[in-house]
């Protein structure tokens, strides 16, 4: 998905947002928020993705106010109270009479813990309402059909908290290859291979870092050698709008699954804020 | 009121909206909101209040999208909706136990067209609520005595089509020497001296301007000279966030009447959003 004008500004919140929990030094804040200003100024939008802006801004972040992960605190609570949900999300799913459909659906409510759109959500009645939401795009049974006839699937992963949730669909898809991917470095809140072994991904699915844009943080998201990667997969599951603004132009059998939190997204996808896609 | 980082992403938003009124032409919409970028970025918000900001802000809008009233339409659009409403409004007022109660209210209602915090409100239903509302600051009762004891009045306008709302304010307001003050130039949807006659408070009241910031626009909201002029009179009823941002701190006879729309004002007033206030 192309970047918009209209993602200046929320780029710019989302900077101030991640100043503030980086540093409680607002001259380190101004700092911080400016070099961001400075950037967005150089940058033209014309070819670029979303995602590659939202990776400098937030690199710019961490190297100013020297915090290596500005969302840490946040990260770690919301797989804290992800995991305490954990039992009773099993619950639903096994009293369930479609256990992949309740899964696919509580995967998709977990993708609200999205601090990149808005750092305000509710968890609670997001679980509350998707049991009663229809997916405003419903590619479900190409879904289930898919799954049955794959073999290899790659689980691009994305938020902390959100994990456990993708966990719970994973379960439902044993005897599977599963390769669940991660981001190899800190950004936003989104979920990196201490996340996932810590809500114990890592003892259903192989993991596989992708970068967040720093060095040496693994190949990036939107490489040749990636994108090889998913093409060679029988089916990709990508979670959430970063994953889609990066990979809704790319030829592989990927379904997206994620919660719609963005103005433009939703105009891309023909949405609404608030709507559940699983859309291939 | 001081200027807070949290105005910076506040300022991207409003020159993109501004942008987008003032020309169709995406490149032209980029051109100004990445000068926008530049000027924040050079700006220190030490010691600087929000409408010194705001100003430069819509001056390099209508500067590099050549257009000298990127509001116009929306402008004159909400002056002839709030003429429509005006024998309806005075039929409130007429119908009223407490008619300088209900002005006053009808008065802080129209205060809801405000394009600067958003482009997106409903009038009707800020009218039809404002009638059950409580004064979150409730300086009422002084306001009425202050009223009663004061011959010279400068009253600070606000918005286009919130001027109806004040005439009906002011109209209960008769045999007082009253100043309607307006600004010498279109920032925003700011009422100008082209707003007011259109609307009949030349009728009413003298009218003076103060400048929107460009050269030759009256003089400054902020300069001694104005601030002398306010001292002077009687009392001041000051309409609006902006009014209010400027003229906080200073040592005169004020009543702010206004609708909190901004976070921070809000937490600066102690107030919510949405709350109405009159505030000495």
């Amino acid at each position: 998905m192309k970047t918009y004008l209209d993602c200046i500004p929320c780029f710019v919140r989302q900077a101030l947002e991640a100043s503030k929990m980086a540093t409680g030094d607002e001259a380190l804040q101004e700092k911080a928020l400016k070099a961001v200003l400075l950037e967005l100024e150089k940058t033209p939008l014309k070819n670029k993705i979303p995602p590659q802006i939202a990776r400098k801004v937030h690199r710019i972040i961490r190297k100013v106010t020297k915090n290596n992960d500005p969302y840490a605190k946040v990260k770690d609570e919301y797989n804290r109270k992800a995991l305490k949900m954990y039992p009773s999300l099993k619950r639903t799913v096994a009293e369930s009479k479609d256990k992949l459909l309740t899964a696919t659906k509580l995967a998709i409510a977990g993708n609200i813990i999205d601090f990149g759109p808005s750092s305000k959500f509710n968890l609670d009645k997001t679980i509350e309402d998707v049991s009663d939401q229809d997916f405003a795009i419903n590619h479900f049974n190409r879904f289930r059909k898919a799954l049955k006839s794959s073999k290899k699937i790659i689980y691009l992963g994305d938020n902390a908290g959100e994990i456990v949730f993708d966990r719970i669909l994973l379960e439902e898809l044993k005897g599977k290859d599963i390769t669940f991917v991660v981001k190899g470095g800190p950004i936003i809140n989104d979920a990196t291979i201490e996340d996932a072994k810590f809500v114990g991904i890592d003892k259903i699915a192989k993991i596989e870092v992708v970068s967040n844009g720093d060095p040496g943080t693994g190949p990036d998201r939107l490489s040749k050698e990636f994108i090889r990667k998913l093409k060679g997969a029988d089916l990709v599951i990508s979670k959430g709008q970063g994953n889609y603004e990066a990979l809704s132009e790319v030829d592989a059998n990927i379904f997206f699954l994620l919660k719609v939190k963005c103005p433009l997204i939703a105009r891309d996808m023909k949405t609404k804020i608030g709507d559940i896609v699983v859309s291939s």
